[in-house]
């Protein structure tokens, strides 16, 4: 009987699915008993803590990065400059003066320029989309605009998607108006009294006013203000401001292929956070699940055909900068990345795969993905993969990722609220084993994705 | 055929069951269709905002007092006096400054006192309750003690008084045991980095140590930093103090009976609030419930046998020196006090009733609700029905309240996020309709519920 099994088990390792099948199996099963993942993000989060751009706890992220991947078990090591130019958020304060006196929960928007030391104070126009701005033409002028449109609860990043663009192109939008500062409702979907940050962007020949978010209560009464039918004068004041640029780094280590090391898969995250939070969500999570991933496979000895290349970005949150350094610096070697993902989406439980290309692309994905279609089972198209991974993508790079059930991630993205207590730990070894078995897969498949489209955005 | 109906509905106003069914409908039709209690909360909690007791919110919520029950048909209105002492709450910062610099989000708890200038620099030392606290001893001296006790999310009260004990007196036994200050992870059922603030208390045997509320996500963190083994050194600075006291009001106002005015239904809310949100749900709600239950009984031509005394208390959250007023104001007629009620307990849908006493006082209850028991089908024993009728419970006065669902309720109780966005337009009108009928009933029906218990916790 012993002899039976044997030989079962011998036959099955013969074939290249079963070989992917056991390997799926072993990442899966140390993923989820002995997984290290959650400790990883606690690390990062809880004792280096938030990790702006720029700031002090960014340098210490850096050297908290090297030190995680070499005890990972990563091969070649290093800092690769990017220059930063920091962002100093300073204090914010808004009030209402007038129906009533209200004082409202205001966060500077990254990027934003501050207000005069005393303060702006103006009457506000609310506007639900960017449309509404336009039509509103000059009766913007002199006025504070406020972008007040409620975020729908999605899945993915969809309901993001419908809102984020107001901000950013808020401030230039109603700048072109005449308007002298503008407020967002939180992009999020929670409402405990809690302002979401994120990046706004200005254009350099339209006038530069300051943009804040304040919180969905905060929102809220102003429209129930308004509906009154009185004018609503507010008053803000922001003394954020930007600094000299400093250097900083991308954080880059590899677990060396074993027939093509020259042949790259990069899997990556970003080390960099807002600063409101301690970042655990945004982007710990996905630090600890690449450099769970490579933990993975180094330590069960599974050395990959060619080279996985764990990469930490510096600066997602604040220009992307990083992701320029990474693709300029490695620019020689781009048509060597055989694929590049990056894990940008939190820690809720994997629901598939998401490939930037067409039906081949998705047939090579789904193949790949079939020793853990239980724990991620829809495998579609994507437009991107990760904000890190557009100079890859459109040098034409093949970039793909991991879905996650992103229904509360909103609540707490880019607030206060970014803490470890969001992770589930189970649900975070669940989207390591997912990942890492795609990460294996497209490092030891002989086959290569083609090239994926530039994203449509750009 | 109409001779046929009028015949059938003249024989059902004839008995006082169908006259209570009648009128039942005509106060719960009332209440959902052109009811103004969502328009009520709205003004007080948005036009005048927060309302701490001895502040300049007060005293305008007063104003704002007296001119709503003038606008729902009340008489007699009037300000009864009520000295109190004011406590400002100043600054509040709190961080962790080993093993990891992490700045927390404290609020001072109602009545704390202040650190030191510099603030107050020392270890932590964590329980679950008062009980592990004295455990520990002597281990607590020269510590900062924080009481980290996760708040089960229930539909009543019980979750709140699983953990509110310890706010209470959490300052007293910390001090008792040399502790230098004390912390409480928030008491309540939400995480949004979003400090709950409320009243504790001291001893005038024992030390006064500073006491604070941080948010469940920085009693986490400590939480997972305490696991680590090594100490957690905390700095806690308050600047909160108490002013000498001034003179505030109940407002009070009646529907006067119509054959026995000397005999007095209370209904009560109450008007002060804390100062992080805008007192929407605690307690603009009840407000609004008891004003629309005057409004309704008074715009419908409905004056029962017995009066209806509307009582908005002053310093509810603050030591209930209003509640205490009261009773001492009007000690002369408590014995004609035959029943009172409290809405305090936010905008939640009904559930049901509950009364302190006995069997008997449950029938007669059931009997009373009978026209609205769709709307609210349980009728129980309660211990108390309301902070501010705890000096008539103690003189005997039968008291009653309804039972709201509270599922949500302490996601934002005592928060910045006690908003009107909290509130729900036909939920608030549904606790209208069931307050109302059981107001009106308790004036009208020729039995008197028997005197209450005293609570239990006195």
């Amino acid at each position: 009987m012993l002899v039976v099994l044997f030989s079962v088990a011998a036959a099955q390792a013969a074939t290249p699915e079963a070989e992917a099948r056991a390997t799926a199996a072993r990442l899966t099963g140390a993923a989820l008993a002995g997984g290290q993942s959650y400790a990883t993000v606690s690390s990062l989060a809880d004792r280096i803590g938030q990790r702006l751009t720029g700031s002090p706890g960014a340098a210490r992220a850096v050297e908290w990065a090297v030190k995680a991947m070499k005890d990972a078990g990563l091969k070649n090591v290093r800092k690769e400059p990017v220059k930063v130019t920091p962002w100093l958020r300073g204090e914010a304060s808004a009030e209402v003066l007038a129906p009533a006196s209200v004082r409202l929960h205001a966060v500077a928007l990254g990027g934003s320029v501050a207000t005069p030391g005393t303060g702006v104070t103006a009457e506000v126009v609310e506007v639900e989309s960017l449309d509404e701005l336009k039509a509103l033409g000059a009766k913007a002028k002199g006025k504070i605009v406020l972008y007040n449109k409620v975020m729908p609860r999605s899945r993915g990043f969809d309901g993001y998607g419908a809102v984020v663009p107001m901000r950013g192109r808020g401030a230039i939008e109603a700048a072109k108006l005449g308007a002298v500062a503008a407020l967002i409702r939180s992009v999020g979907t929670g409402a405990y009294q809690l302002p979401h940050t994120g990046a706004t962007r200005y254009d350099d020949k339209v006038e530069k006013i300051p943009f804040a978010a304040i919180t969905a209560e905060d929102a809220d009464q102003i429209h129930r203000l308004l509906a009154s039918g009185e004018p609503v004068q507010l008053k803000l004041r922001l003394t954020c401001k930007r600094a000299p640029d400093v250097e900083s780094a991308n954080v880059v280590g590899e677990i060396v292929g074993r027939e093509k090391p020259e042949e790259i898969v990069v899997i990556g995250a970003h080390l960099d956070s807002w600063d409101l939070g301690t970042g655990a969500i945004d982007d710990g999570a996905g630090c600890a699940i690449v450099l769970e991933t490579a933990r993975l496979i180094t330590s069960l000895g599974l050395q990959p055909r060619r080279t996985v290349r764990v990469v930490l970005y510096m600066n997602e949150e604040n220009g992307l900068s990083g992701a320029r350094a990474y693709a300029e610096t490695h620019k020689g070697e781009l048509k060597n990345h055989v694929a590049a993902m990056e894990a940008d989406a939190g820690a809720g439980r994997p629901l598939g795969f998401g490939v930037a290309g067409g039906p081949e692309s998705v047939a090579l994905v789904r193949k790949l993905a079939a020793p853990v279609m239980s724990l991620a089972p829809t495998v579609g198209v994507s437009d991107e993969a990760g904000a890190d991974l557009i100079p890859l993508q459109m040098a034409g790079v093949p970039v793909l990722g991991i879905n996650q059930d992103m229904s509360s991630y909103f609540d707490w993205h880019h607030t206060a609220a970014d803490t470890v207590d969001k992770i589930d730990p189970v649900d975070l070894g669940l989207v390591v084993a997912a990942f890492s078995v795609m990460a294996h897969a497209l490092a030891e498949s002989p086959e290569r994705l083609p090239p994926s489209p530039a994203p449509p955005r750009f």
